[in-house]
Formats: C-alpha cells, sequence, structure tokens
C-alpha cells in the first residue's frame, strides 16, 4: 500500500509518521508513506499557499492551483483508489472504513490548514471527504496520522503479535473486556480472581461477559 | 492552563507538540505541556513497562506500577482537574468536551500502547475516560495530540486571526459553508458569483444558506 500526504506543515508530521508501528510498517515494506510539502507546488517568490477568503470571512484558506498541480503531478505517476479530504464536515471515520481503505493500493490524504481549502478542490479533485470526529483541530495532519496508523496496522504482517489487531474493539461489534497484568495484587488492588485459575473456559467466559456488560453499560449504540 | 501526557513513546509526540499553533501557544505561554516517559518510572534492569495479560490473551499490557508512580510524583506537585485516559471504550470527544477541557488548569491525559493498560489504573486513577473515535490506534499518543490541539486553540489568545476559532464547524452546531480564495476562475471552476459582489448582506444570508443546507444534508444528527 502506498499513502501520499499532502500538507502546507509537513515538519508536524515527521515523529509520528516514524514512530512505532508505522515506522516498522515502512521499514519491511508493508507500507509507503510520502508527505509532501504543497509549498513546493506553488509559484512566484513568496510560494504562496494561503490567500484570504472571498466575501471577507476571518481565517485564510489554501489555494487551489498549488493543491490541483501536486494531485496532477502523483495521479500521472500512478492511480489513486481514494483521495481522501480530512474535515470536521466529511463523513464519520469508523473501524468499518478503516477497514475498507486498508484494501485499496494508493491513496492520497490531503490535510487542510486554517480554515480550509478552496472549494473547487473539495467539488472537483476529492473523492471522499472524512472526519475523525466532532471537533476542530487546527489542520488536517493529526487526523491524517490518524487514518494511516489505524489503516496501517490492518496490513497483514504490519504489527506483531504484541498489538494483535484481532482481539481490539470494534473489530466484533463490542468493546474490549478489561485486561491486566502482573503483579496479581497491588496497591491493595486485586486482579479478578478468574483470571488467575488456569481455567480457560471459564476465562473466555468472563471475558465474553465483560465485553458484553461493558458494552451495554457504555456503547448500547453498538448493537 | 498545563497539560501532562504520560507515554512510553514519547518520541512520536516530538513533532505535533512542536508545530504550528501549539509550537507558539507554548511560546506565547497561554499552555504548558510536558511529556512523561512512563519508562522513567519503572524499576529494575530493564525498566519493564509491559507483561503478558492476565487470563492469557494475545498482546502485551502496560504495568500499573511505573504509571502509578508517575501519577502520584505530578499529584504531589500540584493539583490536577483530570486524569484522561485515551481509550475507545471512552466517552465520545466532541467539541462540547473541547470548550470544557479548555477552562481546567491542569490535565493529565495517559496514553495507552499495545492492548491498553492494567485496568486497577483505570479504575482508581484516571478520572475522565475519553474516546476520539470508533476506531482503533496503535496507542494513545495521537489522541492525545488530538485532544491537545483542539483544547489549546481555544484557550484565548492562543490563535490568531488565520485560524479563527468562533466561525468553525460545530461552535453553533452548524457546519461551515463552503470557502473560496483567489484566483476567482481557475481551470474552469468559479467562485460563485454573490461571494464577489461585495454586498454584504447578500454574502452573509448566502453563507447561512450554505451552513444550514451543508448541514441538513451531511449531519441531519446535529439538529
Amino acid at each position: 500500500m502506498r499513502i501520499d500526504i499532502l500538507t502546507v506543515v509537513p515538519e508536524l508530521l515527521a515523529s509520528p509518521l516514524n514512530a512505532s508501528i508505522l515506522r516498522r510498517a515502512q521499514q519491511t515494506g508493508h507500507v509507503q508513506i510520502v508527505v509532501h510539502d504543497i509549498r513546493e507546488y506553488a509559484v512566484g517568490k513568496h510560494r504562496q499557499v494561503d490567500d484570504y477568503p472571498f466575501g471577507g470571512e476571518a481565517g485564510m484558506v489554501l489555494k487551489p492551483e498549488p493543491i490541483f498541480r501536486c494531485i496532477e503531478n502523483l495521479r500521472g505517476e500512478r492511480h489513486y483508489d481514494e483521495v481522501i479530504y480530512t474535515s470536521p464536515d466529511g463523513v464519520r471515520y469508523d473501524q468499518r472504513e478503516a477497514n475498507r481503505l486498508s484494501l485499496l493500493g494508493n491513496i492520497i490524504i490531503l490535510c487542510g490548514h486554517y480554515k480550509g481549502i478552496d472549494h473547487r478542490i473539495r467539488e472537483h479533485l476529492v473523492t471522499r471527504e472524512i472526519s475523525i470526529g466532532d471537533y476542530v483541530l487546527t489542520g488536517g495532519e493529526l487526523a491524517a496520522a490518524v487514518i494511516a496508523d489505524s489503516v496501517v496496522r490492518l496490513l497483514p504482517g504490519a504489527i506483531g503479535d504484541e498489538a494483535s489487531a484481532l482481539t481490539d474493539c470494534f473489530q466484533d461489534n463490542l468493546l474490549a473486556p478489561p485486561v491486566y497484568t502482573r503483579p496479581a495484587e497491588f496497591n491493595g488492588w486485586h486482579v479478578p480472581e478468574v483470571l488467575l485459575s488456569g481455567n480457560f473456559a471459564e476465562i473466555a467466559k468472563w471475558q465474553e461477559e465483560q465485553a458484553l456488560e461493558r458494552t451495554q453499560r457504555l456503547r448500547p449504540d453498538l448493537f
């Protein structure tokens, strides 16, 4: 899989894309992630990437031409399955969408910044608008990192057993049961007896009950 | 405001916390953000921070003692209004919660990693569990960065006019209207006539209509 991320703040993405699972997945060749500085596609001495909005609103808007050039350039090199724009008014991102994206070959993620991008880019070039949640961020960069992380960890072989995607929340529409590790007693707080019993049938039953109870209590909408 | 972030992958947070708005808000003294490496609170030669879960499940779990020590240490220095744990089964994060957090003085954000943290920490030390969305990430670090970014930009004076939080999505329960900037015509694509009219009453009317129409079409649940 290949993920191209377009941003005016490429330095923001340096460490999230080069730590932990994402670093390893790139080293092992499971994914190629390329960050593009939109400013490199701007023209003129000042390489201007933003400008005031028409209509006199507050805030700055990313200009259409540099983004257009960058996307056209990439599309000339290979086919892209989606051109994603991260925006709070996009479709709500969830594990189902992460699963869907993980099956694609090449995707572009375009990050807005300031007040957003010129709407013509959204109308004519973007194929999918995604919101990672109902809150406003300074830019789309953290949203792009969230999408990349959640998708790459689903690629077969990209993560080791220590992360173990199959027993994660949501993959069976249930919240995960509580987890405990050593010591069995700490600060007067005890691990539930059943987990120390060695009776794997009982443990599995307890975990399923806990997952159901937690989902019912905390997220009844998942049923 | 002060935000303490506890993680086993501090290097992942280096660039998001030190770019753009978050960097500026720290430089101007609007917020202090301190990242703590949980490993520094682990004991023994190997400074072990994780261990196998009781019950034989796959994955690794963060041990309770180092997290306990780190939180107790911080609490000995000052009062914290919330100890937040980022987890997909927490309460759904939204702009209302961002507004609420932005009014607090000191908060701790504890990041899970691998399969999560020992549940006793969640039961006894965490005061608020937050999910940034229904998807699984490799760790809570990106969620912590999302929370920090969305909260800090709401602090009075933390952002300049170019980001202009007041006209953002969600602050009035509506999606934002489309934005456009120069050139008025690009690649045969035109900016809506009304925005070029100079008639600010007409423009305001158009923006309100667009915000309502977009919200009705894309996010009717917001009404």
